[in-house]
């Protein structure tokens, strides 16, 4: 089955994670936002379609075959029995899913911390919150997500490796993507916290160094890092 | 089995999800927080014993047997086809999660009106910040998810009163409880909205009037909402 991706075509975003699950899989997929033929507008009469019978509240989502499925971490939920990235058991399943609504939560935090007010203005409108809510994040949520999935690690009975089981998984995938992010957007901030994190560090390297996501990861495919993602580096809200 | 719901005794939270689905379903659950001889000691060293294999980031988190899930959308996932509170078909499992984590993103804007700045501050130290938070959510992302939801409804192709398929599931649950919280944290926003999305009203009288619902609303049960919880009524912040 080919599967279509619907995602902003100009950033990584929470696509991001849908993507690096597809490239470290092989799967069959096409990037629809990015396709010179279909491209936004394609995305965009999919969602103001008022026919279409399950519509998403907001992209990503993903169309495999007659379904559409919306909310990054459903699709990965959907996707990774599929693509041979989580454990069959139902137990490991669940406790996947729940690591990765918990970055989920993350990435909100992430976001706000440059958008506090509002997603409909400019950065540069909300900068004195932003100084505000990027502080609290990089002294206090910044190291409490750390310092919890690095426990994650350390408390796996399969080995301190990947998250979920002695095995890779779309979870290890999503973090290696939070610590590369976190490293363009908060590069002091991570500086100072990565000593404490070994298993967290190792895990970004062993990602990266995947045969498939190397590959990808220098590829044109891989957007780069830029200021109107998720992940945004402005030094002010760096301490 | 006899499922034990840990969560913050003193309110509704996000562990009200879940004892909506616990108690429209009439399962045996106890509250493990609320329990005199177990209460928060409980959970909280069960949150702190570094031997829990899959610990969970925050409460709430539900044991079942020998398993421990977290994340309340997680936990529905899981609790939801036991209960009878969702559809056996795949993709509207599927569906019915997309819309609960889609509930889920409303809640954080939620609490995020009356905390845009961080958790571990007082309402009054970002009241500045609150006002302005509160007022782009009132004018913009209220709308856009009482729209959104009122949609599904009226495009469910098993009819308009629930708005997974033609039976009640806990999605429904969970929109009855952002309705309710609405009316009690914005009270006069909500009032100028509701005309618009009658099918949303219509489920919300619908869920409340529901059998083991209706008892469980009017028992001690239900806790009140107050202003410590996510929804919270600051006449400030409703325009």
């Amino acid at each position: 089955m080919r599967y279509e991706l619907y995602y902003w075509p100009e950033i990584q975003g929470r696509g991001e994670f849908i993507r690096l699950a597809l490239e470290d899989a092989g799967a069959d997929y096409v990037d629809v936002g990015r396709l010179p033929k279909r491209g936004m507008p394609a995305m965009m009469r999919f969602l103001e379609n008022p026919s279409t019978e399950h519509p998403p509240f907001a992209p990503p989502f993903l169309k495999a075959g007659n379904l559409v499925i919306a909310q990054t971490a459903n699709i990965l939920l959907y996707l990774a029995p599929r693509l041979g990235l989580v454990p069959k058991n139902e137990a490991l399943r669940l406790w996947a899913h729940q690591l990765q609504l918990t970055i989920a939560d993350w990435v909100v935090e992430v976001h706000d911390a440059h958008h506090p007010i509002s997603g409909g203005l400019y950065y540069e409108e909300q900068k004195r919150e932003a100084k505000r809510r990027a502080e609290d994040f990089r002294e206090e949520r910044l190291p409490k997500f750390l310092d919890y999935f690095e426990q994650i690690l350390k408390g796996n009975p399969k080995g301190t490796d990947y998250l979920v089981s002695k095995a890779v998984s779309y979870v290890d995938l999503s973090m290696f993507q939070m610590i590369a992010g976190l490293r363009y957007a908060f590069p002091r901030a991570l500086a100072k916290l990565e000593s404490k994190h070994p298993r967290l560090v190792a895990l970004h390297d062993q990602v990266s160094a995947r045969r498939r996501l190397a590959a990808y990861l220098s590829s044109p495919r891989r957007l780069p890092f830029n200021q109107q993602d998720l992940f945004r580096n402005y030094p002010e809200l760096d301490g």
